[in-house]
């Protein structure tokens, strides 16, 4: 991977980027900004950055933005950088769920690649429209589910793709958190504001925000498809209109079978996404909070600790990493990894030539699974935890 | 807690102990010996260790019993102990679980005390009427869910009891294995045989024999009772007779909810018992690997890791407690925390005193619940994974 | 291993053992009781448990022995022992270090086996006087270091005495504490009183204690000897008669190095006995308190996590393992080990046969290089750690 | 701190910066670029990134900087950049040692401020008469001791300087690797190789490269200043030309004691640098492989474990935190807070305003010290481990 860009040979010129959401007083939108920034590939140049052109403006100006190129709203950026000679290339979209679909869509339909957060839309009617829209622009769409990143998770999936687990029979996914255990969305604070908002989340709140994190990752290492859930889905918090914790049993095709446990109100997680594949032959462990281990046993020998640059790591790993072993890489960093692949894939396309086999990143099919995960999470908990397809 | 027989005062007399099974090849029969031994409240005087008069007597030989009192079947042995005036005051059966019904029944009716492995019998049918011999006795039934005597495991349940936790919303138990993760019982491995025999171990596999000790852990810790479950139960390995892994929901009474898994084929996991109790105030975890440590985090403060005998750990755990802490403890000395635990219980029998309020070992009630909580999990399998009473 | 007595054949009568020291309110004393009962070898007998003939009297009662074989002192019980046909066959010494020598010369005399306490002697003269004692008697010496008798630490010892390890070069042994941080002997707290007193403990205070300990555990693992060392001893609670920290360099014979610190203030610290051997091809790490765990590295290969019991332990971890992998043994286990070392050693010198090669316990030449290791120290420290030969 | 430029307000011009060294095949320039792209205050313009012209150019290429500033040496880069209206404000210095005492000199004398890879200079005399210019000069100079940018590190300072720990008793500190294990040196391994190579590393191997490090982090952390060492400084590697492995004993002023380990043959360890700092009140424990977790005993009071961002982390943690609890940050934000601490200071001075007290970097006097502890270890060692003030 080009981690740095241009690392050898010429230099290929940085991708001009925009930016939707991600002003003042949000959290993912400098997160996304630090993450373009580590490997060098991108260039922010213009943003809608706020609800209002005033706010707009000011974080604009912050981030040493061209004021004229700070907007009131997505669609007058997608319009006049579309008209620009040297508009955006590329735009991320980084605001609370509702508004991905119609961002996404004006600027797909202006030949504008997307980076988009997850989950994709705030509901499966709009995730479908909006890979409808996708499938026929000429742009790229690329979803931040950025656990995908970490170079543990792409040596996990090296493993469970090669074989050497075996044949996969178990995937248990959880994702605590506990900063929701109390009302906190009453108090005014933003974050919790929006996550816990059906308006703007849609219809899961758990679920959604971070089940699909946890799912994604699940199948992405697993390379299993999930068949059918049986959720348990509730609000354990009063006054809270979305869920807090769920619990969803899962059959993939094949005949894996798997559990996911999502929870907000976990007292002593702060973000426990942990990820454990079982096979006949192997069994592996991932810990986001860790993420530059991961345990990996051959049934009947010692478990074995590999390390991020490590001996035992393997090629896919060693594509996403930076630095030596030890050192340990963090969430930025794999999140760069997707801005990386991004890129990647936006330099094959702006040159006509054929992108890297190597290239991964979640796409907007993942992004459609995310979303009907969670509705069929809400699904099946209505009908007192049935299994429900997906 | 009297740890060593007679700590203070005037020792008291050791207790007359018999025991059914656990002769050459056995694997509990001895860990109850050794647990037997360490505080020194038992002699063991007599046994029908084995299935045969032969194999009784040589496995008696080897633990230098009166040959005399080595017999041949629990029907000779509880009806000649019964009938001498030094006979065994108590029990330990440690047989596959389709002996413990009659065996319990045998010493019990003759006002033998009863120390019985788990599950408490091998059918449902068979707890309730072993409940009803039980309740008729004027002997003591306890059941070695081994796991309540770690001293950890007593200080988050006086956590929990004493609502150091909040209102409890959450249960997450666990109990991984992987040594069924091959068809070992084709081989002749003993322990492997009988536990997937439905004829001796019952209707549950993994459900029985690991499913219920996470499930006994849990309700211990959190004094939480079910109310339904809803379970996929499963047999990944091909020609088993009996499940190796089951996914199951919980919910309490009261409202908190639940997930349990208990797996016999999670390659990497030796015996991984975890159990983790979240509650509106704070949170817990435990593994029963590492057994001295408890994690406790109340809402908004640090982490503590709290250890067996150090700063932070409660009089229940003290009270069981044999070491200064960062010796560790381990499997042994909470099983024989259960011993000493019926011993108190037993001294107290036998001289019609009270026992002391602060011991505490599972009985024969907890013992139907964990029957019923494998029938339940069987059930709702059978009706792909429907809410099951309990 | 006959980890149980008489395992196989025909039981062994057990071995009669007294006791110096362990009345009420000592701490080790039930530590070598409960040790001694474990595998079920031995049968205390007889004590001389305190310092006073009603002392001992009221702590023999409780412990259930005779009151006829409870004695005022130890020259008592060694006379009137040795001249019954009945008389014990070992005695186990418990006191505190300055007793240890005419104790043991004693029983030793009298041709009784001695089990005794580490240090050796509370000086180094003593300790060679034992020795010459010992070497003299047709009884045998045993000393109680008792973390040689953890299954994971005779793995790693196995490990590099099979060269698996390379050549070694580094090792690094640590024994920090906190439980004397404040001055507690001063408040009459009995376990800090005596361990603070050079006239009960001699010249080394942690370094004697523990010091000795982590000494002991290095050269037992690593195979090597010392030559010499360079010690910064120091005191650090004020009014301290005693050191309550060393640093130390050492010089290993073939030309390993190494560091061990030992300290009784280290807040934060209960019994964090922790050793560390690197060689050209391999290392290893193990920590006390969490024993069941050895980290292997293969020089270029991943780090293992080698359990006992579990795949990749060796026949030495096996002959000294009771239970499964993944329940836990600890402390009294690996003490209880060393009970049976001596059980076999006791037990083959009663009948004149062979002890069987693989039984290993710490001897009176360990003891005499512990004593010679804490005065080293100490004359090092007095030198301003000039290097000092051992 | 303003983590990401002008997060606050018009966003301040960005620093034009320079680089020494960190062309192809470097490993130290990368991770410097890396961290002064994260918070975006930086501009990297300018280089003479190799030894050469023409290798010079071929790496700025490769970053896109302009040719014209791509140089062959530091010295015509100081004089050409220095007479640009638009020229470099600062440089970052990142070959080896021997260089950066004339380049830093070449930089400092013309009032660019310097950002210079550690340890500061090759031999002391370098480092005294550099520390001499850099008084005389009106330019910055910032040592990039990273770990001192950990956010928990920062905390762990906090906890000791505001006597959190009480008095201050012992400070171990210790930085095993594995990577020179074997003498790949001999192979051509570029890194190895300058690292072994006395001409440019200088007197010290394992204690220049990284013992600096782990005694620069003791002192940062603890506030406490070196009074005297005894080294055992030695070479393990046959052919090896500079020492491999070093075991340090330190007396602080004040009393505190402690003991430095480094090595780059303990095989196991990737960078496993670690502090453990004991007071009278206190202890912490903090580890760079996992550096976002802190544990922190208060005597008599469980272990706390400190997150970076979470309960308990205080004020300069969070000064320096970028994300959530519980999403890591790495190596790379450490070391990137570092450059942001830099970006402080030069913007502070660039406007002749006072910089924020709560501004910390490494400076010059650190790095003065830094050589002077590496040539006392070697002085010490070479007098047989006698005390060598410092």
């Amino acid at each position: 991977m080009a981690i740095e860009a241009g690392k050898t040979g010429e230099r290929t010129a940085k991708i001009r980027l925009g930016m939707v959401g991600g002003g003042q007083g949000a959290f993912i939108g400098g997160v996304h900004r630090m993450a373009a920034r580590i490997d060098d590939h991108f260039d922010l140049v213009a943003g809608a950055l706020s609800s209002t052109p005033e706010k707009s403006l000011a974080s604009g100006r912050e981030l040493g933005l061209d004021p004229a190129r700070c907007y009131g709203s997505f669609e007058e950026m997608a319009e006049k950088e579309a008209a620009r000679p040297d508009g955006i290339e590329a735009v991320s979209i980084v605001t609370p769920n509702h508004v991905h679909y119609p961002a996404a869509k004006a600027f797909l339909e202006r030949g504008i690649h997307v980076i988009c957060d997850k989950p994709l839309t705030s509901n499966l009617e709009d995730a479908r429209k909006l890979k409808a829209v996708a499938d026929k622009s000429r742009a790229l769409f690329i979803l931040t589910h950025n656990y995908t990143g970490y170079p543990m998770v792409r040596h996990a999936r090296e493993l469970a793709l090669n074989g050497e687990l075996g044949e996969i029979r178990i995937v248990q996914m959880e994702y605590p958190q506990d900063w929701l255990a109390e009302p906190i969305e009453q108090t005014g604070q933003k974050q919790a504001a929006w996550r816990t908002d059906p308006k703007q989340s849609g219809a899961g709140g758990s679920t959604g925000d971070i089940g699909t994190h946890a799912y994604n990752l699940g199948c992405f290492v697993s390379g299993l498809e999930l068949d059918e859930l049986a959720a348990d889905v509730h609000t354990f918090v009063a006054g809270r209109k979305l869920d807090d914790n769920a619990h969803v049993m899962l059959r993939f095709k094949g005949g894996a079978k798997g559990m996911l446990w999502c929870s907000q109100v976990a007292t002593g997680h702060e973000n426990g996404l942990k990820l454990r594949v079982y096979g006949s032959r192997g069994g592996i462990e991932w810990t986001q909070a860790d993420p530059n281990y991961l345990w990996f046993t051959r049934l009947g020998e010692p478990k074995q600790l590999i390390t991020r640059a490590g001996a035992g790591a393997g090629a896919s790993a060693a594509r996403v990493t930076r630095i030596p072993s030890g050192h340990p890489e963090g969430y930025l960093e794999a999140f760069a990894t997707i801005y990386s692949e991004a890129a990647a894939a936006i330099t094959a396309a702006r040159s006509g030539t054929a992108v890297d086999p190597a290239v991964v990143y979640p796409t907007i099919d993942d992004g459609v699974k995310g979303v009907a995960f969670v509705e069929a999470c809400i699904a099946s908990s209505k009908q007192n935890g049935a299994w429900v397809k997906v």
